[in-house]
């Protein structure tokens, strides 16, 4: 299998301490060869191991076993761990620019993404709202089929909508949304993740799914009927759920994924038990993208204290998916 | 101290023999002695121990060695376990109201509310939204400054708001609303749970808490400001906490309980972290009153699955409290 590219993020934020101390244990977790692609000094200010810029991608696996191999962008200037300025802003763009260009080329078997600060993003011209949706749009596929999935040893969570204040929420959720985003996560847990039916569970929006309508009538009125048109195309799917009682142990060994209305039904469950190793994975992309689900950190950049374990997750992650579609290419359309 | 009362709640449910089977274990959980009220067929039908019937309540504590104590209400005729009816409703309110009673009366140390049918409740002419209402109207305190607080080993969450649609939480969070309940949630922990400083925290309404009002305004116009005002009476209240990062288990370690602003919010990680062994305790209350953290659960009656964890919780908790006050009474106001 070809090496997984991994843009550093910020180079001011933890990205690139994390990068490299995964590399450290690439042994310990068994980890496949991998590149950096980001800003050879922002690695060494945090971390004294070795570094091997390379000419060609291709040559990363030759050296992984060595030396982090780095694909190095553009250049920032001096980076000062935990102080961020426009041109690692820069650096971070163009490291993430070139990891999509990269997988998509067919010169790496997937992409990670470091964490960017999109305030900083922001000043520099980007316009998408996160990482997630630029990688969407330089692969051609429309932001609503790019679904983000948050990922732990135990629990998958899809959350239907994401960055939208919490008023918004009951008028964004759709019958059609449900569709679309659901079909995405069944298709991509047979391709990506190998489960060959996958199960899905779908959560309600109100209190104890509003019991009965008495409490809402979002269940009844959009919920239930989406569920039930997925359910006669042939999916798994069960729900409208009660979301207070669907993720203690026993409730998670039913489903494999869990389809959420909004950003913190799917990601209190998911870091209140995963808090250090989420991996954030897009589904719907004909390449294969995680990330580890935390941001920059610039309060402790630079300090040795951030977990390597969320990174090491997303680049184990990408490479499970990666390597499934390898066998599976014919089989299941993209 | 006096023994607890414990209420069966609807007899038909798995109340009595989750009560029972709390009574089997007094010894190896060190429970306190207690008394239930309610109906002794209903607990014979699923439970072959001693039971003893008590004339006066006062009688438990030298029957609770032996037998299970229980006082006897009206009896409803012949129970069913899994077949609700009225006269097992008629039973359950006429137990919960003795026991609001006996604990106003000095008769009990405390109660613990076994689980009710509100659907049953609600044809028999009950007309609050559930037990707690009904208790706090019995107590004379309004139900807006009774406050349910649902606690694990590891977390106490208040939710906010409860049992409303999520399309109504943004406007019913309020100001005064946060400065009610918190001030009563500091009370009680100082009171009832012995912690000499308690610290608060608040959860935020939107995700990432609104991210500097990018995603939502209520955390920068309504949440902020009252944690500002709760923290210039001296009050130890943080936030507003971005929800999804709040609880994990470093950041669970740095509070007493969190605020939340609806159902979801607290119930998630709450049920998410202890599903077996939750206990809803209702703070502001004349009396200490617990009840387990869960449901009628008719589908399991009488087969003997119901795990009585959350009932010995719910004893525990409630004889902890129980104690505080024996020795605090003029020391905090209720």
């Amino acid at each position: 299998m070809l090496p997984l590219a991994i843009s550093m993020g910020d180079p001011a934020g933890i990205g690139p301490e994390v990068l490299a101390r995964a590399w450290a244990l690439r042994e310990a977790y068994g980890l496949p060869p991998f590149f950096a692609i980001g800003d050879r000094q922002a690695l060494t200010a945090v971390w004294d191991g070795p570094v091997e810029t390379l000419e060609y991608p291709a040559d990363a696996g030759a050296v992984f076993s060595r030396a982090l191999p780095l694909v190095q962008v553009d250049d920032p200037g001096d980076i000062v761990p935990g102080v961020p300025n426009l041109a690692g802003a820069r650096c971070a763009l163009d490291s993430l620019e070139l990891g999509v260009g990269l997988a998509r080329g067919g010169m790496a078997s997937g992409l990670v993404t470091g964490p960017v600060s999109k305030v900083q993003l922001y000043q520099i011209g980007f316009t998408h709202p996160g990482q997630t949706e630029f990688v969407a749009e330089r692969c051609g596929v429309s932001a609503t089929r790019a679904v983000m999935m948050l990922a732990g040893p135990s629990l998958r969570a899809v959350p239907l909508t994401v960055h939208v204040p919490l008023a918004d929420v009951p008028r964004l959720v759709t019958r059609e949304l449900i569709l679309t985003r659901a079909r995405i996560v069944a298709r991509a847990l047979v391709r990506d993740f190998g489960i060959e039916r996958p199960r899905l569970v779908v959560a309600g929006l109100n209190p104890h799914a509003g019991e009965k309508a008495t409490l809402g009538r979002e269940e009844a009125e959009i919920i239930a009927p989406a569920i039930a048109e997925l359910v006669a195309e042939g999916l798994d799917v069960t729900g409208p759920l009660a979301a207070d009682t669907m993720f203690h142990g026993a409730a998670r060994a039913k489903y494999d994924a869990a389809l959420c209305m909004y950003h913190d039904q799917a990601l209190i469950p998911l870091k209140t038990l995963h808090f250090e190793d989420g991996v954030n994975v897009t589904l719907g992309l004909p390449i294969v993208r995680t990330s580890p689900d935390h941001g920059t950190a610039f309060d402790i950049a630079g300090t040795g204290t951030a977990s390597p374990l969320a990174m090491i997750a997303a680049i184990q992650m990408a490479s499970a998916c990666a390597a499934r579609r390898l066998v599976l290419p014919a089989q299941v359309a993209a």
